[in-house]
């Protein structure tokens, strides 16, 4: 391949899990990658093909995405402070926004523009490529989260949705609280039947699938990080005991053969 | 249409709700149909094509399906009892097997072979063709069951499962009434949101709404009439109790940001 007639512009990855490597993989023909995680050996680096580096180097591109979990992410933006550059934009990709927005505004410097998003897909659900995947796209300093969703909507076909932490956090705490909670409680009660099913039930073991494997990180976020998840589990909970105790009445009541 | 060169075996339907229709769409271009359903008007039947006729028409048939509630089903078994065959085939539709194959085997005439199935699948599923769908077969009585197996596969394209009654309940029990419970809590907690969806969020609302139209008789059969259905309503509430609680106290240990 002919070497790119303009230098690709530098960009910061700090985080090097399951997600980060996805970023990585679909970023990498478009920027020339600056990736930084401790916790990832040289070894499997270089097996995902890449290069790790140190974390001022990471933290001084000119864009800089933090992939890493969101209970380290105040640690993360204290360590990066002193290396980021004046009009670098900072985003994260964690699955809950009230926390790591307010975290990112009261911890990164002044000059710095942030824009929290949250990619509502896995490397799972990504699997087949990322066209018409949804990313929620949350402005909270400097104005450059619209060009940050019409780069990500030009580049990979997402589906861009410009909301804010508030109100991702409270549709999340549903969206996700609910998915992972049911699917938590079916991998508990495995082994499941997989013969005798229903379309339906299919459907749920399919749903069950794609998170069985995300990181516990990512189940903690959903379900302590977010302030509206512990709201939506109670309802999840009241409800279900209602069901039950109106199935074990009727079974009192009704002795019909 | 020139008129069939020889004339179609005739079939009993009692029961003309919304499974029984689908049976009747179905079976209605290889046999000639004798429909029973007290409960259904002249009217609802002439919209949809077909025509009524008496209890003892309908059970006079060599061949007659049960297709009513599982809660009606004695009642029914009795009232038949008079106006079957010597050598008819009586087979069920149920959504649960081990209670409908006691009260067939216990009131139908010693003469009257019986065969219980459960397809599974709804109008819902069903929608786009039968091909590939499933279909449990229990024999009961006498030794036609294979050949019924074997009807459905070459007629249908159904892929059946040749199972007892017992050993459908117990997969049952976990398949639709895990399906139907979750289904009927998330129901109860609409609105649920519907732009900032995961893909696997949206693939357990697509199961919700393959069940949630489901008549309320098929809830009470998988729920109640299922032997095995209680068991598997507590291991899931005490799994989630279980989660809940592992949630909570985390919450309380974990304060960092």
């Amino acid at each position: 391949m002919p070497p790119s007639p303009v230098p690709l512009p530098a960009l910061g990855l700090i985080g090097f899990g399951a997600f980060g490597r996805l970023v990585a993989t679909h970023l990498a023909p478009l920027v020339s990658l600056r990736i930084h995680d401790p916790f990832v050996s040289d070894t499997a680096f270089a097996e995902a093909g890449f290069a790790p580096c140190g974390l001022a180097e990471a933290a001084a591109c000119p864009v800089v995405i933090l992939a890493t979990p969101v209970a380290t992410l105040a640690a993360l933006v204290r360590d990066i402070g002193p290396h980021l550059c004046p009009g670098a934009l900072v985003l994260d990709v964690g699955s809950v926004k009230v926390e790591p927005a307010r975290i990112m505004r009261a911890g990164l410097p002044p000059g710095v523009d942030i824009v929290a998003t949250h990619p509502l897909f896995g490397p799972q659900s990504a699997r087949d490529g990322l066209h018409g995947l949804k990313i929620a796209v949350c402005p909270v300093r400097g104005g450059r989260a619209r060009r940050v969703g019409a780069f990500l909507r030009r580049a990979f076909g997402l589906t861009v949705i410009l909301t804010t932490p508030e109100a991702h956090d409270r549709e999340a705490a549903a969206v996700q609280g609910l998915t992972h909670l049911i699917a938590k409680v079916l991998v508990a009660m495995e082994p499941l039947p997989t013969r005798m099913t229903t379309r339906s039930f299919d459907l749920v073991m399919q749903a069950v699938g794609m998170v069985r494997h995300d990181a516990p990180e990512v189940y903690h976020a959903i379900e302590r990080a977010n302030p509206y998840a512990a709201e939506v589990r109670r309802r999840f909970f009241d409800l279900a005991a209602q069901m039950d105790g109106a199935l074990s009445e009727a079974e009192t009541a009704c002795v019909e053969g």
